[in-house]
């Protein structure tokens, strides 16, 4: 796929299908398929397992599978991207649609759509406000959740509640009712997943010298390893199914899943409940902040999967276009009854490997789920919970990073804030965690702002150096060390100001230099500044300070303050003031 | 009043009163009781007029005045302040307590927990984040919308809506209904007032070589200037009663006020309804963003107003303690049936100018409320609606800063967003104004922050110089930057990263340049960090990046830049980063 230059021709921007379309190749097109296809193999287990996190019938998950592959092959500005249900938006779907199908896909509409209004207006920047500290709590914490979340389904245990608290503490109480059955499946399971993930990572690179044989055999490797989540739940339907026909049952298994393709319709805007009808406002209110934290988790997900591929694979994407990617991918995908969908880095990472050269791959992986709805869901029926819940926690596990805690007190420990808040709250509710990170991140970035170091060096003339920019927040604070450190000496003291460091500054600021000036004025004293950039030098010539006085550098302003008196060191460039900014006040 | 230094011991440090009573002198007793009696003669007009703009029965005014002067008098840390009802104050106290005096003694009380609390946490430097721009929107808007309160007032009308669109269409349009005697009576106290304020402000300093007669003369204008509300006020009740005398009363009259103190009660926490109670929680969740609001405000008032007169008069004040004065002012006002109160800058105003020595005044001024309240209520009666309404309208004009548009447009234009969407929205709703105001000025400082000026040096290595301190939002940008810039170019060049304005670095940014050193390297580049200050370089060091180097200086990093191919330049410092900071990623 060629590079997305960043001044393409407007419709080659909108439509990326046009850049790499026209010069598409055979050879191109059987490494789709074949990434295609093992993709497929991975996202139907996946989005069965999923759908079940999400607190949906498992139809659900295969309902959101496809519509996302095939906008995204239009849209889309990275080849290896593969939209879909994730563990991450299957876990905030849970806790936003009440595991009511009719909330999820209104929930998939909406955040469509504002993931369309965030990319038009190129709003994509608010990412930058979720730090990684925020991000490494929160996939921590779901990835505990998660995993727990399918311990029941992995010991066969019923009537479990949601919350995590009570789930931890009910599946502990009741473990002595474990069916022996799912657990052994289950846990097989899960060490035959880790067994081909461990052996896939181990893999050497095959190459074209070796013989045949060796070629074969890590094809063979290779193919089991990428397609295990299919391979593992193909052969524990088989175990099912066998135990079926002989006549005994001892697994949990799926159900029967309506077959079929999910009708194309616009979404409810109500619900219909035995006393009365949901309207279209109390839904909304019921799902609450989740319409800003599904949209933007959703984009960070994606935007940080593509950027991260796009790197590795030396092409650029553009997020504003991913964004415009994402929201139609949801809005499109909520007529055909999907739940909210991201970018899934496993399965994008298994389309990497595969070869996929463009975004066509999507189309494969589409038709193959399209065809397990029209044909296969009578065999899903055997499919046990216990396999799923396997497929699930190798998928969420590699998430949670246990280093971060020991890196970040060796690196940043302030950093450690943020990260406990989200990891801890999320526990309780996915929201609360995340937007108390992002809260607490904010609150400490402004802090800092506010309290800027400012380094006070004695002298006959003090030297005042601020050590970051001056935003209007830490004027007051700027304001008291001056003056606490001038007038407390004995004889009070001129002051310097370097502001080297200063590229901005604002009204609020100009307001407190000109009290500033005045109120040294008042002692004899003077303030002086040095170093000033153009653009600050012009703001405060433009306020026209009385008593405004600068030097080009912090050794001419210290000439002129050890000759001050006498005045026949370095001439300052000052003002007359003629105007006052002072503010009257809160006058009563 | 002596100096209150910032480290006194603790008790005179939580009750200053002790820091002046042992050295408390005739003389001072002597002008404090003359400016206690000045204030007080301002407050007793005020406080009715105001009680009149918080949409409470009068009495409530008076209730509202005595509290903070008893309170303030221990625990203030500023001579001049006089703590009492407030043109700003009662305007909120409309929005907020919906015209119910049980609502405005719970938020009195409610208010001063939270102001105790923020001084016990030392939260005082919240108030750092309402920028400049922001005041003056308010205060503006709100010195039109009280004066336009009042409009109805001056012209006798009846049954204008508070809302204040409503109330402009209303009055315009009953315009023709104006009752003349409240027009004519209102108009000329409107002049009086005006006339005796602008006298008071030419009036020239009186000196004692004068002769008597013209030291006489002086004191009466000086007196009648300064008690001019007091002045108007019973010159218009006069009248008033003499029309009562002779049978015919064109004036519209304040009416019967409830005789005698307040009864000392704690605030009730429910109210009764004809149809049932209030609960406490639906009250406080009437009052909404009020319990910030409010709070904040008061605060806001009393340390501008504290701040600006020490700097006056040379003392230094403790923000904290004046927000426990004010909390426990509150607090215990709340007791006393009183509304929210705060600094009043035009009655400070008089007491400095009445020659105040201790905060000792305000006991005097407190007294005369409470005399008042006890033997001249029914004198209040005969005072017509149209003088208070010129009380408030000269009171608050002088808020109104038009030149503050002409000044933001010359000075910074950005500024003048904030202060647009606050005068706008404050019209609307004040907390609307208010809350918008905080809040664009908040996006644009953020938007600052996470698009920091990136000035690069085009050459045969690229330099990279960052206008401002690096925090994590403006990871991304600094790396699309460096990206664009460095592998656009054909050949792709190494780069050096200027950090002299970076005075330190969360884990974001850390994990930012390990990826940026990665995606670098594998292009055979290499990045440089130059000019690094020391807590920077020391998170850096301790992140043990892979590939990173650093100079001291610019001029190092450039003499290895142009040598690097040969080897013969300067030698970085390098670190071998034997560990990853890498996040795994959104794994799925």
């Amino acid at each position: 796929m060629p590079a997305a230059g960043p001044r393409c021709p407007g419709g080659r921007r909108r439509l990326p299908v046009l850049r790499w379309l026209p010069s598409y190749s055979l050879a191109w097109l059987q490494l789709d398929v074949m990434a295609g296809l093992t993709v497929g193999l991975t996202v139907v287990p996946q989005a069965l397992a999923y759908a079940e996190v999400a607190g949906l019938p498992l139809q659900y998950g295969l309902y959101s599978s496809f519509m996302g592959c095939f906008v995204y092959c239009f849209l889309g500005t990275a080849k290896d991207v593969t939209l879909g249900p994730t563990a991450i938006m299957s876990l905030l779907v849970s806790s936003y649609a009440f595991h009511e199908p009719v909330y999820a896909v209104l929930l998939t509409f909406l955040c469509g759509c504002i993931q369309l209004a965030m990319g038009l207006l190129h709003l994509g920047f608010l990412l930058d406000f979720i730090s990684c500290p925020v991000i490494k709590g929160f996939t921590s914490a779901a990835s505990i959740t998660i995993s727990f979340n399918q311990v029941k389904n992995l010991l066969g245990l019923q009537g479990i509640p949601r919350q995590f608290f009570l789930q931890v503490y009910e599946t502990l109480w009741r473990i002595g009712e474990t069916r022996v059955g799912d657990a052994v499946l289950g846990l097989t399971c899960l060490a035959v997943l880790a067994g081909l993930r461990a052996m896939k990572n181990s893999l050497p690179q095959a190459s074209r010298g070796e013989p045949l044989a060796a070629r074969v055999s890590y094809l063979i490797v290779w193919t089991s390893a990428t397609a295990r989540n299919a391979l593992v739940v193909l052969f524990a339907g088989l175990v099912a199914y066998s135990f079926q026909v002989m006549g005994s049952q001892p697994l949990t298994l799926t159900g029967s899943i309506p077959r079929g393709l999910p009708a194309f319709r616009p979404p409810r805007f109500s619900m219909d409940v035995p006393n009365g009808t949901i309207p279209f406002r109390s839904m909304v209110e019921d799902m609450g902040v989740g319409l800003a934290v599904v949209p933007l988790m959703g984009l960070l997900e994606t935007v940080a999967i593509a950027k991260a591929f796009a790197s590795q694979n030396d092409y650029r994407i553009d997020p504003n276009q991913e964004l415009l990617a994402l929201g139609f991918a949801n809005v499109l995908g909520s007529f055909v009854s999907s739940y909210p969908i991201t970018g899934s880095f496993g399965r994008t990472a298994v389309n990497a490997q595969s070869g996929v050269c463009t975004p066509a791959g999507g189309l494969v992986t589409g038709a193959l789920v399209l065809l397990s709805l029209a044909y296969l869901t009578s065999l899903f029926y055997y499919i046990p919970k216990a396999a799923l819940a396997a497929v699930i926690i190798s998928a969420v596990v590699p998430m949670f990073d246990a280093g971060i805690f020991r890196t970040l007190w060796r690196v940043k420990r302030l950093d450690l804030v943020p990260l406990c808040v989200t990891f801890l709250l999320c526990f309780w509710e996915v929201q609360y965690g995340i937007v108390s990170g992002v809260l607490v991140s904010g609150i400490l970035l402004l802090y800092s702002i506010a309290r800027p170091p400012i380094k006070v060096s004695e002298g006959d003339v003090l030297l005042v150096q601020l050590g970051s920019n001056l935003h209007f927040p830490a004027m007051e604070c700027l304001r008291d060390a001056i003056c606490s450190h001038a007038l407390a000496a004995s004889p009070p003291r001129s002051v310097i100001l370097d502001c080297c460091h200063i590229s901005s500054i604002d009204y609020t600021v100009v307001v407190g230099l000109e009290e500033l000036l005045q109120e040294l004025g008042k002692h004899g004293l003077s303030l002086a500044f040095c170093s000033l950039q153009d653009p600050v030098l012009q703001v405060l010539l433009a306020a026209d300070l009385e008593g405004f006085q600068h030097f080009p550098s912090r050794e001419e302003a210290e000439r002129w303050g050890g000759a001050e008196p006498g005045g026949s060191g370095a001439v300052p460039f000052t003002s007359t003031g003629e105007s006052s900014l002072l503010p009257t006040g809160l006058i009563q």
